[in-house]
């Protein structure tokens, strides 16, 4: 089952895309829904942020080469527990939308292609056995980042929170192969990064069980689950397509701030 | 202006308080609302989360005595510059709600009592002359932290993000005079830190105007603003009791799991 968040002209509602059809939906995948019969063309709608997350979660440090790549000559280490970190909603951006990138920043703008889990269900105290119970399905993040800023701040508030740093889409699938998944990110077309998406350094289901050790997850809430690889600098007009095995291509263009 | 976020048997609603009376209104303070001449008495009610915010911001190290206290054999400065950091509506509990201490918590269990903005309206490039325009009213957040949890995890997520460490309350007030604020916390009643609220690294201006360079605030984000001195250690049956000049008081009880 493939839930697209979308509109119309109106406000932004959820349906089931078949193939390149929408049928609407009333309610949404986590509270309740109807089927509504009225059925909408793809590319004659407005794709939408496929969930606005009461809380968004971000694995930090979750693939072995992209540690060894970030942590040259800081001192990072390859963790030993799966530690989670936070990512704010107002850097959300849909499918087709474009990054902003701040007047100010320097060239070190770079991308990271991610698996997105979403939260279906409340859930706390679950094992590695049960974790993924509470999973409605997956998705596509691009967890922008300002290299330079984030090495000077304290956090990564406007290293990888500035508006637009985070495009997520296109859609949700609840029916994946994890185990066969890829992710290959190209710019321009030209293909600059791939991993095999399950070859993390914790799973989902070690994480999501370490959560709710202490914290309940909630319906909508995602969780980013890190990325593998180094990113090229990023410059005005580069079209960034990140894309998982099943899951579709976010695509999204970057604009430079002040650009003529 | 005092808005109260309450329940009454059924879901959560606003209201005006006025002395011991509410008077519920339709809508909310960040969209739009009337008075319904329906009133309750407070003590009737159910005190809820003033708010549960699009995003949860949090400013770290902004009191230089905290610094000093938790900087201490750590290599923390003094800021340069105002980062942000982030919190998770998990753990965010109402006035008079347990906070629950995980079983295999430390010793270490500290409060820290804070000042808590809330923005009102959507806000982007604020100057620090009009940083205060987007400000709906002030209200009182204890950043509960297991401090064993916050020196050995990456991040903050379990030793400030454990559901229950984010008590916040009781209401929200819309007029208040900054500079006479005194932060007061008390441990079963009696003194044990107290601060001028306003004495910050960074003032609230300060911090939406550089927040707002690069992200939008939204009605309902709420922004933690730090907190000063230390605490003691909290055990089992503890009080904590948060009182800001005009606010009235967050009180919250500890209570460790598993014991009796």
């Amino acid at each position: 089952m493939r839930w697209i968040r979308f509109s119309d002209g109106g406000a932004p509602g959820y349906g089931l895309l078949e193939g390149t059809r929408i049928e609407a939906v009333s309610g949404d995948p986590f509270n309740g829904w109807q089927r509504t019969g009225r059925t909408h063309a793809l590319e004659q709608v407005k794709i939408e942020v496929p969930v606005i997350p009461p809380t968004f979660y971000a694995a930090g440090l979750n693939y072995v080469a992209h540690i060894r790549e970030m942590g040259a000559g800081h001192g990072l280490n390859i963790p030993t527990q799966p530690d989670m970190g936070y990512r704010a909603s107002n850097a959300l951006i849909a499918q087709g939308e474009d990054i902003i990138v701040p007047a100010d920043a320097t060239e070190a703008v770079q991308y990271e292609g991610e698996l997105v889990v979403v939260i279906g269900k409340q859930a706390k105290h679950l094992t590695e056995d049960n974790a993924l119970s509470c999973v409605l399905g997956y998705t596509i993040g691009n967890d922008m980042s300002e290299r330079n800023w984030q090495k000077s701040d304290r956090t990564f508030w406007r290293s990888k929170n500035t508006d637009t740093f985070k495009p997520m889409g296109p859609w949700i699938d609840t029916d994946v192969d994890l185990d066969a998944m890829q992710t290959e990110v190209r710019v321009n077309g030209k293909l600059t990064s791939h991993f095999k998406t399950n070859d993390m350094l914790f799973g989902i289901a070690r994480y999501l069980s370490t959560m709710t050790r202490y914290l309940t997850l909630y319906p909508g809430d995602i969780v980013w689950m890190g990325t593998d690889g180094v990113s090229p600098n990023l410059v005005h007009g580069d079209l960034v397509e990140v894309s998982i095995t099943g899951l579709g291509t976010l695509r999204n263009r970057i604009v430079k701030e002040g650009v003529a």
